[in-house]
């Protein structure tokens, strides 16, 4: 499947028209099938499909451990990810009737709802050391790591990183995918997510701050701005959270002691 | 309520720690019911939410005109919005069974499927006559009337255009409610949709489509991308759709006969 389509298009440039060919992004919708049921349609770049419905579930507690996931299969004529779970939560079958719409930018749905997030233990972290200088470099790094958007300049990434390097990169044409597609990988290739820094080129609402949060990654860095509410979340789970990193500048939210600038 | 609020921050310049008090974009989680039924919970920008409301009915297909609507109201103490229909759609009750999580941006909902969409008649119209001059002052009006944006750089926002004029505007933190707000809003005041062009702050995904097909607004500006799902939507329903309008340029994706450049 293609990220992206070549689509004729005309251009008025100085009330002047030219024909040209100019590249879309492509949007998808493919159902998520877990144990036999249908969970959802989800709309979404075309790529990364397991990694997409992986961090979905695991963005949604619906997935905790390795050991759960028995198999994924994509089925990518019919749009179809099937997943079998060894454990589904005690509250499996009330779950599909509990939805939230989000706002993040779209309206989001979540499964979750913030009381139950409010139970879990606020991480507990050694502070990653880092300089702001290299956080340019890695927010320099990240703008340009993503092919997509340099060719359709319609989508969203996110990037799991240490101080000194990017390690996984994914793009979609959600903000809340792009975060859910690495979610996905870094839990399938077994990465720690613990310590590490996650980068968004989207602004945070409350549901990305879930994610973030039920994955337990400790500081999230965004290029802009968050809301009261992710604040609100990264406040209650030890998140430290930086906006508008931008330059030589960026804003701390929450939890300044979760890093340690250098 | 607030659609803001102030809040301390540590902004770091230059390696430099000093304090602020930055202005942060409310997000509230409010409660659909209609009918004396819950639809939906739906996060949002704490204003209009009774515009949201209906905006979100009007979007999904469940009101279709004014006659329908019997009553609103909102409880701002308990996040609800009450809303009394006259004629429910006949598939009301699986409706409730269907959702499909959109990318947008965010991960969206809409109980819209595309066949159902398909079946609607394009639009017939008379094309809306502007000049390339106009669309620049209008797209320069449109964001500098975001004072929310202005004030924390992080909502979108829609408004509703004639050739000469912004009608009406709407903010939110959430692309597709902003969006729902300026529909809902129209729609209560009795305002044309098809005669009007749509300005959108974000990118359009097919999700965003739906909303301006259904609503039958002919032509539709933004200054970002759109999806090839919302290329393919608007192409079958006759909506032109203009994107990449920045300074002296714009790129005309469909029906360029939906507007006469003069």
């Amino acid at each position: 499947m293609n990220t992206f389509h070549e689509i004729p298009v005309i251009r008025i440039t100085d009330g002047k028209e030219t024909e040209f060919i100019d590249c879309i992004a492509s949007e998808i919708a493919f159902t998520l099938i877990v144990n036999n049921q249908n969970l959802v349609s989800l709309l979404c770049s075309p790529s990364e499909l397991d990694n997409m419905a992986v961090g979905f579930l695991l963005s949604e507690g619906f997935l905790n451990n390795r050991e759960s996931l028995k198999s994924i299969s994509v089925d990518e004529e019919n749009f179809t990810v099937n997943i079998e779970l060894d454990n589904l939560p005690e509250n499996w079958d009330t779950l599909f009737n509990k939805k939230t719409i989000t706002s993040g930018c779209g309206q989001g749905i979540t499964f979750t709802d913030a009381d139950a997030l409010r139970s879990n233990t606020p991480n507990k972290k050694n502070p990653i050391r880092i300089s702001t200088t290299k956080i340019r470099n890695l927010l320099r790094l990240f703008r340009s790591s993503s092919e997509l958007y340099l060719k359709t300049g319609g989508v969203h990434s996110a990037a799991l990183a240490t101080a000194d390097e990017i390690l996984l990169f994914s793009e979609d044409i959600g903000r809340h995918n792009a975060v859910d597609k690495l979610i996905g990988k870094a839990f399938l290739k077994g990465m720690s997510m613990h310590d590490k820094l996650l980068l968004s080129s989207g602004r945070i609402s409350g549901e990305i701050m879930t994610k973030v949060i039920r994955n337990n990654i400790p500081v999230l860095i965004t290029r802009t701005a968050p809301t009261c509410m992710s604040i609100s979340y990264a406040e209650d789970h030890g998140v430290t959270l930086i906006g508008f990193a931008r330059g030589n500048r960026m804003n701390i939210y929450t939890h300044p002691l979760g890093i340690q600038l250098c």
